[in-house]
């Protein structure tokens, strides 16, 4: 194995796989990069437990020559330590050369690295993924999806199903749900194209949606998503991204979502969760998280109290229809819903005192949250 | 007490002050800030055990009404919250109340804060220094010296005085000397007026001398220094920085630094830099922090070796007078040494491969750096 390479271009990739190396060492060979080149060009993968990241750097870009291949061939390399390397070597064009006995050398300009590799056969080969259905997603819309829903999985190892977030896609409507108990987040999409397949019970880990979430990021383009009994597979030209997926049956959530409403508020985003990062400083310190809303014609009420710390109360105008109502509940659920909506105006619609009550941009039904209440004592 | 004051003024000083609010809770009333409204303006104090820092905010700032007192009066605040809930409030002016059962009132805009205060009586009063000795120094210059000396400071309890660095003031000239007993930081600066005024033994704590280079870093002025048996003050008119020092001899470290040297280095201080950052990236992960230099005729060849990640060998240009020799020493002290050197240039001088080395910055011999090297079996 011997080549030159662009290391504007190694640089990226290399940051691209980085995110799914292990860290941990337990399986030491996972705690490094396979590199793999040939007359296409170079493959890099990482991996750990819950997902695999495999990026793509073809020979030429364009009119770019990214690669000058001297001799194909395959290594793994010191994952943590050669993404480090990469990133702080001198001059912009990188030679590399991996020996018979697996030892890497890295050159740029004055600057020479020997380091010691491992036998790429042992290292794991990519999930296998026997399936020919497959639907189109944009990486602006998948990102926004993830961003809207993933926060509200549950920490709890022991409700497995519910650390992940359901993918359910039927009659072209992607919907991606996730819920800790105490409040759900929901946010459906329309795909193009996608008529023909069903998805009914797909929970991805809410850490792989986390990391999803940053591989795609900067992407702008269609991605091919492809589901297997226990992968999935989000595929560009270039970054293939495979995730396990959580064995279980997902809950039915729709029967929570109240129909009828006897409340409803119609507020700007901003200035909710302003009032509400002013509640959470009472409430951080002492533990205890409730925030009372009294909702009035024309204003809603925010007080939080704490023991130790004092009291906040704030007036934030709001349209109001129907009737009058005090609720408690958890600011961090309410701020995090919140800071999800990217509209200015939000609708809240409650039942009664002790029932769950929603959360949507107004005149956006396709994102949706849902808080339950805390009983209080006043 | 009751006023009112502009919120960014008010921000600023609780800023300020807060650094030097206790986390701890082991004296519950430091963790709060002292705030005393007088005719001339608000008093804000931070204490912990090792700093006292007090703010002014005068009641007229040059055209500018800061503060509109309708009573004056004094209160502890808690501490972290209270700096929590002024950076988030609504609006720029915040109107301030403080009952007889030192209740305060918090209001600004829509919102309004209940806070539980402490009796201003209950909080220790400032350090007493009893010296109408001091002198004056640009708050850039004290800045830069600290900068380029406290890093040097042993972490090690046991061995006290090395915790701190030493003020010496002698015939007009102030240095700072840092020693953890493997590496030596030195800076001298003459001050103008300060002929009549003689420091031996001053030893301020590694942790206050950061502390006060943040507290100074946006100042442009001339502070005055004040000390007492076991107090340093550093005074502006807004600002009093009061440090507690360390008691005991600190050693005489001059006869550490060599008077002749047999090989001479001038290199760039910004190369030197990037290849011992690289050398780092070998040793980090091997915990045995070892980098060799072999000086040559026109170049340094820099050495790293780990035993499980590997080799960087790299060449320097740098001018070279006197013998060829090799010499290993730890590249943390290198590389601290080195970053706090603002010169383009730095010139390193060598007795023998033992001796104590030293670094300057070229034609600027008031630094002065130290390292111990470290012995080899290569």
């Amino acid at each position: 194995m011997k080549f030159r390479i662009n290391k504007t271009v190694l640089t990226d990739a290399v940051s691209q796989v980085s995110k799914a190396v292990s860290q941990k060492t337990t399986v030491p060979i996972l705690t490094g990069i396979k590199a793999v080149l040939d007359e296409q060009g170079l493959y890099l993968t990482g991996s750990n437990s819950d997902i695999t990241i495999q990026v793509f750097v073809p020979i030429q870009d364009k009119d770019q020559k990214q690669i000058i291949v001297e001799k194909t061939g395959s290594i793994v390399l010191p994952g943590r330590v050669f993404s480090d390397i990469i990133r702080k070597l001198p001059g912009n064009r990188v030679e590399w050369e991996v020996s018979e006995t697996n030892q890497i050398i890295i050159c740029s300009e004055q600057a020479r690295f020997e380091l010691i590799g491992l036998d790429a056969d042992e290292y794991p080969s990519l999930p296998h993924i026997s399936t020919h259905q497959s639907f189109r997603i944009h990486t602006n819309l998948l990102h926004t999806m993830i961003r809207q829903t993933h926060f509200a999985v549950s920490a709890d190892e022991a409700k497995m199903v519910l650390t992940g977030v359901l993918w359910q896609l039927s009659s072209g409507k992607l919907t991606f749900t996730a819920t800790d108990g105490h409040r759900l987040a929901k946010r459906e999409a329309q795909i193009e194209g996608a008529n023909d397949f069903t998805l009914t019970n797909i929970i991805v880990p809410g850490k792989s949606m986390s990391e999803l979430a940053k591989t795609i990021q900067d992407l702008e383009e269609q991605v091919d998503i492809q589901v297997a009994d226990n992968q999935l597979l989000v595929k560009t030209d270039r970054i293939q991204f495979y995730t396990r997926l959580i064995e279980g049956k997902y809950p039915e959530t729709s029967d929570f979502i109240p129909k009828d409403w006897k409340t409803e508020v119609v507020g700007s985003t901003r200035e909710l969760i302003q009032s509400i990062d002013r509640a959470l400083l009472i409430n951080r310190a002492s533990h205890d998280h409730v925030v009372k809303w009294t909702i009035k014609e024309g204003n809603i009420e925010i007080t939080s109290v704490s023991q130790e710390i004092g009291k906040v109360t704030e007036q934030i105008h709001t349209q109001v229809d129907g009737s009058p109502m005090e609720i408690s509940f958890n600011p961090r659920y309410m701020m995090e819903a919140l800071r999800s909506i990217d509209r200015e105006e939000v609708l809240i619609q409650f039942k009664g005192t002790m029932a769950p009550f929603t959360i949507q941009p107004k005149e956006y039904p396709d994102t949706l949250y849902l808080i339950l209440p805390i009983r209080t004592h006043s």
